[in-house]
């Protein structure tokens, strides 16, 4: 398998594959597309080993940042950024969008800076040994980790929230509030990722208090853009005007919900009650104040810093790290009026 | 002048005054910031000439991001990453605080990871030969350009809005909708930066519509911090519960102050119209969506990089480019209803 085949398969010009490889913007959406699933498929891995041969040892760590302007990855950003510059590394960034594939993504940038190991911040939970293999340095999992992985642990770390239970927790604190018909505001039931997670968590909540699951209480936005999560409210209200309780997975999914509710004529909470999980700095300003759990950011960049420069200078193996969050009480979350 | 006369200065250790310029987090904040006042009151520049000799030329563009957890800068953050790869070359970047230096920390980064050039993504404009001597790359501001300094400006480039002109645009907007008693929230009068630039603005438009300025309804906050903006909304309506229009000079700034003014019992607009710069895309979702002036990021980012290349590759000069806003119309502006 070489790059010609997929360019072939694609077809493409060779070029054009090295520059969708190499994170090159000036190629066009949909053959951008092409070429990644190409890649995935095809399993294609690059022949790195003349590289390999001459490669000299850098001092570069490489960050893939999936979901630009999100303040919630930002801040883990800064602190991975202030532990890597403590160490004397260099921290080379790249974002891709909430849909971009943040593996090809880190192997291209692997090779094209030549990376000692990667920190991919923010990415889904499913990667095969065929679709890792071209990670060819240690690499570390931040805010999210591999549960739907058939990778072995041994070959990665990762550092997270425990998305099943932190979201078992916002939906039991909704249930001890009194609520019933609390409803769910997700990317995706089956994302592979923490949608899916917290989903999880939120069935078996419900489960715990002998909620019976209803389907038409769980919405998907399809991604994490503000814009879908306000239509996937709205049609949610217009399904269901008998909720008096939304569980969204991300602080900003409950800004754009909240204001979905209010477009509706829904006060919060009286009408409807919110909680979310991230605790970004801005939600402390929405009206009313979001009620959240609290990630702790920049923990969770520092311990992902320190397990991967563990790994590279050999002090210690691959691990996983589960962080707790902390109940930030803002003014979304109340008694169910109806 | 040598590093061990800044550290007798200031009665450290040499080690400590390389770790202060090397950007490493781990210096206690007062002694950081002595070091760093030191190194500025006695113009300190490294001697580079010892590395300049054996230096070799890199592919890498630092960028020095003043202002974590803003959503405004990382938006022209991608672009500027998406463009510096496009060019093939390695963007590094280091963010720092509001109140930090990002000229010392550009100095720093040139140091540390021999740029070929430096982009200032948020700053100030009161550079100084003395001060911008380390700066030995070429640099571009961008988002902040150079009207309170006294560089000569074919010696750097700075890609912004005009700052003044898109100010005076804002308050002649809440004018048109007969407000007079118009507050402003900013950083500071006086801090030679956008807030200065935009107060001025402020100031000028109300004297064209022959409105006097009246000082109590000017509002400090001191810094951009979303706390410290909200803190000074409370008290600019305790010191004036007549004011039925606010211009807030950035979009994190409006969400604080909608916040305060609800937590007052001022509905906005009814009771208060705002009005701010930014356009990030949170503040569509804001409960009353924030009326903003948009500001070009995409285009502002990749501008940035334009210019910084063709001074790398010696296809232009260093040049100064104002990009304009858009409005957004929101549901913040409304006409005084006392």
């Amino acid at each position: 398998m070489t790059i010609k085949d997929v360019a072939e398969y694609c077809g493409v010009s060779i070029s054009t594959v090295s520059r969708v490889m190499n994170g090159h913007p000036d190629v066009r959406e949909n053959v951008r597309a092409k070429v990644m699933a190409a890649i995935q498929e095809l399993h294609y891995v690059p022949n790195n080993s003349a590289r390999d041969l001459v490669r000299p040892q850098t001092d570069t760590i490489g960050v893939v940042l999936r979901g630009a302007e999100n303040p919630f990855l930002m801040s883990v950003l800064r602190s991975i950024e202030q532990a890597v510059a403590a160490a004397d590394y260099t921290m080379v960034l790249q974002q891709i969008g909430t849909d971009d594939d943040e593996v090809a993504a880190g192997a291209s940038l692997i090779r094209s800076k030549r990376l000692r190991g990667l920190i991919l911040l923010g990415g889904s939970f499913d990667y095969t040994p065929e679709r890792t293999a071209a990670l060819d340095v240690p690499f570390v999992c931040c805010s999210f980790t591999g549960s739907f992985s058939s990778l072995d642990k041994s070959q990665y770390s990762s550092v997270s929230i425990d998305d099943y239970a932190e979201a078992y927790r916002a939906v039991q604190l909704l249930i001890c509030q009194g609520h019933r018909r609390i409803a769910v505001l997700l990317g995706s039931v089956q994302d592979h990722s923490i949608s899916e997670l917290r989903y999880r968590g939120y069935c078996d909540a419900l489960r715990a208090a002998g909620i019976e699951l209803d389907p038409e209480l769980v919405a998907e936005s399809g991604s994490f853009e503000m814009a879908d999560v306000y239509t996937a409210t709205q049609h949610l209200l217009e399904r269901r005007s008998d909720i008096t309780a939304l569980f969204t997975i991300s602080d900003l999914m409950g800004i754009a919900s909240i204001k979905a509710l209010h477009s509706a004529g829904r006060r919060v909470p009286e009408d409807c009650s919110v909680i979310s999980i991230d605790g970004i700095e801005m939600t402390r300003y929405t009206v009313p104040t979001l009620t959240t759990l609290v990630q702790p950011r920049r923990q969770m960049g520092a311990e992902a810093v320190r397990i991967l420069l563990d790994v590279l200078e050999e002090r210690g193996p691959h691990t996983h790290i589960r962080l707790e969050t902390a109940l930030r009480e803002g003014e979304t979350v109340g008694a169910p009026n109806h």
